[in-house]
């Protein structure tokens, strides 16, 4: 296990109760960014990709690479007010108030094949959101894309309900 | 000049009077992405860099393809309270305010050959801190690495005067 083996667990942060798992150490080792991208860029070689998304901001870690070594453009979903140019956003419910993201109206064409990226998958919430942003530009969802899923959670089974197909790299039990 | 044309300009964003250069245009486009990061990884392939610092969170975007088409880990310099284990920080000076960056405490051993990523240098603020950061962990920076440097702004030259190696893909005039 070169990925699951090299993501250190926090326990109680950023909450008692919660086991944060932190990529930070996967991707500070030379093998651990190689292996994880290699995984990554492998699957979807032959995906005819046009871009790769990433939310912010380890999204942007594990996607711009993957988009790099794939050969296509990247571009970044961002939290509100963040975007120089004209967004479109979409809010989305936390288990306590709410919460934005924004991309911008050019990043994608109507027809294009994107690859969604972020390091984790817990509720799914800022992914359906990313989601539903891409639908309304008109990009088709080839598949969203982690390095990490807490099945337990239930976002992955959020996204799949709703028609998206859900791959991660590995898996850890507990929230 | 495949990557200069392909940064937009946005002009009085934040601020009125500020020309905003948006490298969003020029990553989103698969050849602007590729010829950026080859550019950078050309001029390191042969400086024994063990590990790409990137600053949140632009320089995430450009850091972590760096690392990759490099061969070595990559590790982020982030806002206060993102970083989930050990920190240390340090604070700086804004216009009006201050802000800081963190860093784990555990990413860089003693002795390491660190690039520094971010997309752009206008006051070098930040990147002022980051190379104050590293240098306390014991890191050897061998160059701060910008896609876009504003001169007239004197970023560039606040680092040389302390000593560091400043690279930019572009320039811009104005702020």
């Amino acid at each position: 296990m070169p990925i699951k083996s090299r993501i250190r667990t926090i326990p109680h942060y950023p909450h008692e109760g919660i086991m944060f798992r932190d990529v930070t150490t996967l991707l500070k080792d030379a093998v651990g960014l190689r292996t994880t991208i290699q995984e990554i860029v492998n699957r979807y070689r032959t995906s005819n990709i046009d871009k790769v998304v990433g939310i912010e901001s380890r999204g942007f870690i594990i996607g711009a690479p993957v988009a790099y070594a794939l050969g296509v453009g990247f571009v970044p979903v961002r939290k509100p007010g963040k975007l120089p140019a004209e967004t479109m956003g979409c809010d989305y419910q936390l288990e306590y108030g709410s919460d934005r993201i924004e991309i911008h109206t050019d990043a994608i064409r109507k027809g294009e094949r994107i690859l969604l990226v972020d390091d984790l998958i817990a509720t799914g919430g800022t992914m359906e959101a990313a989601v539903k942003l891409i639908q309304e530009m008109g990009g088709e969802i080839i598949e969203c894309c982690f390095v990490v899923d807490l099945p337990e959670v239930g976002g992955r089974a959020r996204l799949e309900k709703q028609g998206q197909k859900v791959f991660a790299l590995c898996q850890f039990e507990g929230s």
